[in-house]
């Protein structure tokens, strides 16, 4: 999409436990020190007694208070975000149950495109926002990807965390702030470069029993770099290609929290300044979906980001896809 | 929404295998004629050695076909729908993978409103459509109900089926077809009236085993359709109040297929004609998000619905969401 007056007017974001690298490496025997040197991780934050709905529930009431706004303001919820706390009812619906207050009935709907949910997620959002049916959707990202995580696996087991991050977007008549452009492409020969195997209708679970590996996330990670590497200049080069500026003209730029390599990959395709590209994953891991708004609000908060700035949100995911967004916050 | 000019360009299903209630009844050891009686299924299908994606990608195909259109033609695809064949990677992005020919990369997104995502997923794709980035969008709903569903519910056994159906929706400049409105409400009280317990982050299976009857649907039928009665006249009111015209002057209502009682109940609250509200229950059973593309592609090729003609989308979802969408075709 090309130019949609939208606006950011709140963030919120909910962590839970925090779960030091020095913990999950006594945890499983892991030599000390190993998840920072090889994952980039110092600390994420792992639930214990939190669902995805309660974590959902939590940021978007700290959006809806950083915006001084309530739900009767809300005409929709859009749930964006990879995991889920059942396979039906849909997130969306979770959390709109899980939130405090009187009851209202916006619409609770899901967007997933796994880790690029949040990116799809504000895309769709812009694009429904009228002003009159739809004036302002609550966008709530909240990932546990802690329970699917192998052991055994050193570099999965460090790297993911949980968190929940939501933010409300608002029709903006007076276009101050704007989407300026969003893109979405699908590689579709990395399909099942990561992949939850059993649960779904592939490979249903049955009370006979179910393999543990077909709970676990699997990653070929090198094959995923490989396909990163190869696509991402590409992608780039078409998504600025009709825009009046480069891409390290862009004020904040906001890149999945996909894992230090990938990171460090990207940082050194172009001549960024130290600080324009922002990391979040020393101290919160991946956490899928919820990465790029719990990133987002790092940056309104810490006002890294001003009102008027350009800011790019980029990333890969699961599928295998590549998405950007480029807006004036 | 109101009033976006998209055109339906092409529509197609996949069904596989049919079930009839006979076969059910014989392996269930439920009385002979119990589920034309009770549930109103006369026929249904089940997936032998299918999966959603394969099915999906079917529907994709004939869909294309029958608007003369290849994937050349193609900006995105939505998956929409509640079941899925992997918990990752999206579903949108396994259709696309078993797509048969050559490889593009338009971006691939799931849409979940359970039951709605059809209606959910057109709402989302009128709005993205712009006749620049987006032209046409490939909406696909695909739904293996038949995996999940306990054998010694007889209601639900013998009520549910499995299939898919595509449809091709395209800006519209000559503003022939548009959708007129669209609107859904979530009503939370109904949050867990369906549901599948395990196998999300609330319950995750682990390799020390499941209970069996987390892994099935459940799905307190009186308490819905207490709740469908009590909402869906006011849900149609409101709908309704700044339309030109009533529900009645409609020319084809194609609701959800939930459930006989259901359909029966929606049947007598307005003075519809005989022919006016499509009913395939009986010979496709209720296909979660599949039910209403499905019957709307009944109705195209059947030439019930004609161009120019009004039609409403109607039906309701776990979550508990009730969604309408009113569309000149």
């Amino acid at each position: 999409m090309i130019g949609k007056s939208i606006k950011i007017e709140g963030t919120g974001v909910y962590l839970p436990e925090a779960k030091s690298s020095e913990t999950i490496e006594k945890m499983l025997g892991i030599p000390l020190g190993w998840s920072e040197k090889y994952s980039g991780v110092k600390n994420r934050h792992h639930v214990t007694f939190e669902t995805n709905g309660f974590m959902g529930a939590r940021a978007a009431e700290q959006a809806l208070q950083s915006a001084d706004l309530t739900l009767r303001d809300i005409d929709m919820l859009i749930s964006a975000g990879s995991s889920y706390d059942y396979p039906l009812p849909n997130q969306a619906s979770v959390i709109k149950h899980e939130l405090r207050g009187a009851s209202f009935d916006f619409p609770a709907i899901d967007i997933d495109s796994t880790c690029l949910s949040f990116i799809s997620g504000l895309e769709m959002a812009a694009s429904i926002l009228d002003g009159q049916t739809y004036k302002r959707i609550l966008l709530v990202s909240t990932e546990v990807a802690s329970k699917g995580l192998d052991p055994s696996n050193w570099e999965t087991a460090t790297l993911f965390g949980d968190g929940a991050a939501a933010t409300i977007i608002a029709y903006d008549p007076f276009e101050e702030s704007l989407v300026v452009k969003s893109q979405q492409k699908t590689y579709s020969e990395g399909v099942y470069h990561t992949i939850i195997e059993g649960g779904g209708i592939a490979n249903y679970f049955n009370n006979t029993g179910i393999n543990s590996k077909d709970i676990f996330f699997r990653m070929q990670g090198k094959n995923l770099l490989r396909l990163a590497k190869k696509k991402l200049p590409i992608f780039i080069k078409d998504f600025f290609d009709d825009l009046p500026i480069k891409i390290e003209d862009v004020d904040v730029i906001i890149p999945h929290q996909a894992s230090s390599t990938g990171l460090a990959v990207f940082k050194k395709m172009y001549p960024f300044n130290e600080s324009q590209v922002i990391d979040t994953l020393a101290m919160n891991g991946n956490c899928i979906a919820a990465s790029i708004p719990l990133t987002l609000h790092h940056v309104i908060t810490q006002k890294k980001l001003k009102r008027g700035q350009i800011c790019l949100l980029i990333g890969t995911s699961a599928g295998f896809s590549i998405g950007g967004l480029l807006f004036r916050y």
